[in-house]
């Protein structure tokens, strides 16, 4: 049984070709919840959708969220009353988003709601919440003149583009939450645990912040194997660079390996990354080299093998 | 000042012809909110979206419901799911529906909403809902074999197609609602009180069961003219035979002018049944007869011309 760390959408990448060389049915991917947040009164799970839609092959093939051939008839029809529409949710998103909002609301918990509509869309994968609980990414920027403003994760990075410079980041509620059902068991009896390539900060950071996630990590360091989201310096998708940076982490695989380290006993760097290596090794972590940019699906089942031989 | 009482279609065509021969910012129709419901989790309040729609000409031209030029994504999408899909919302008349759900949820009342929404579409009328109470109507019916089930009234009127007998009717709520604000002084004020051709048991029903309502028309009976949603028998549309008829009224404009005698001093009858103005007039309501069929904004005008004409 394979346990897969995951964020969004470098994370959805991987996994879909993680299920081009390994039985789907014997991965499970825990999932970073923590940008999750209402918007039009709907519950709306960013990276579960995207990791949920790329694994159904539906997902839009450049925007790197929602679903391919999406009408946005609703939002546009919003704008009439004013409301904020900067956070786009296409037609077909929002059935996702209703039917996920309903159940909450009559009482089935994030896990059940996330199992029934990775059912309806035919994955054989499991998707699992990281927690049940309520954890929302928190985002301090400066603003012009030095003033500091708290935002909601997605108001900084989708209403804002990712532009304020940032200062902290906090993962509010997660102290209090729980690990999702089974989350610790898995990671336990997994053979691998992998840490997808997704942004260290803002996706597998409130994953860690789960109390209890990470000492069960660390208790099967030797079988954790990561993939870094970074190459030759820069994130291949997402605004990792401008969370690392401010928050002292170098914005390299060297970085990457240094927060991980922990935890993570093995990290496949980009060949592009391979003059870095030793500094991987010097960290701790043992650093295997492959070409991980997922170009696409064939690419990303090649990327998907080099790590799980990473610690065959 | 003119106060008009209305449920669905019939009534917001009547106020479409309405408005046309007096100033629209001089109306005020009272709408009747026990058929609102929840579906797919959001608040969907037909009959005042059937005036608003209409009011706007934005209204479908022929179903009764919903708005023109419509799709149906959301819908289709939810399917996947599972989702009793029965009541069809359309994708622009979902936009309605998130945003007074979400409003409603911040704490706002069904009248302050209704506002916002009629003036988002550019309505110069002024739609009350008749109570910021929850009412709702309840339909038992006889299934084969003689037994009895209650139903909500979407679940009846739109689900199972008005078809099973109708044994009793009533509006949930309605004995602890409170008229919506000013409801009761504007029908004190009104110079005239209109009721509009709409379905007496559970669109003009429901908002007489919200106490102090009746009382408020009964001391303003010589200022109050209906008008009769039966022609010739029948309802121009909608299902009032299948619900007057089991309830012990005639379902002839007689029926409705007995049904509304004791706050109604004046009814306007179709020149089909001009033979039964006498009749009428012996329940105690004086009869005024007119062509009443709306087929179309012109003629609802007309008609709107001859009921002001009749108490004037």
């Amino acid at each position: 049984m394979i346990l897969a760390l995951a964020g969004g959408v470098g994370a959805a990448r991987f996994l879909r070709g993680l299920v081009r060389v390994v039985d789907p049915t014997s991965v499970t991917a825990v999932v970073n919840t923590a940008d999750d947040d209402r918007f039009h009164g709907l519950c709306v799970s960013p990276d579960l959708d995207t990791v949920t839609y790329t694994l159904a092959g539906a997902e839009h093939p450049e925007q790197g969220w929602g679903l391919a051939d999406e009408t946005f008839t609703v939002m546009d029809s919003l704008d009439r009353f004013g409301a904020d529409t900067w956070f786009r949710l296409g037609d077909r998103d929002l059935a996702t988003h209703l039917y996920r909002t309903r159940r909450l609301d009559e009482g089935a918990t994030l896990t059940e709601v996330t199992a029934e509509i990775t059912t309806a869309w035919g994955i054989a994968t499991t998707i699992l919440p990281m927690s049940d609980d309520r954890v929302a990414t928190r985002v301090t920027v400066s603003r012009d003149g030095g003033r500091r403003e708290v935002l909601a994760m997605q108001e900084w990075f989708v209403r804002e583009r990712a532009n304020p410079p940032v200062v902290a980041v906090e993962f509010a509620g997660a102290e209090a939450a729980r690990p999702g059902p089974n989350v610790l068991a898995l990671i336990a009896a997994a053979d691998i645990v992998l840490v997808c390539p997704s942004n260290p900060v803002i996706s597998i950071g409130p994953i860690l912040a789960v109390p209890g996630i990470r000492e069960a990590l660390v208790a099967r360091r030797d079988r954790v194997v990561g993939v870094s989201p970074i190459i030759s310096g820069a994130p291949v998708k997402g605004p990792a660079d401008r969370l690392m940076g401010p928050l002292g982490i170098e914005v390299s695989c060297v970085g990457v390996a240094r927060t991980y380290a922990e935890f993570c006993g093995t990290l496949v760097i980009d060949a592009g990354d391979a003059g870095r290596a030793a500094e991987v090794n010097a960290a701790g972590v043992r650093a295997v080299v492959a070409d991980t940019l997922m170009t696409d699906a064939r690419v990303a089942a090649a990327v998907a093998q080099h790590t799980l031989d990473a610690v065959a």
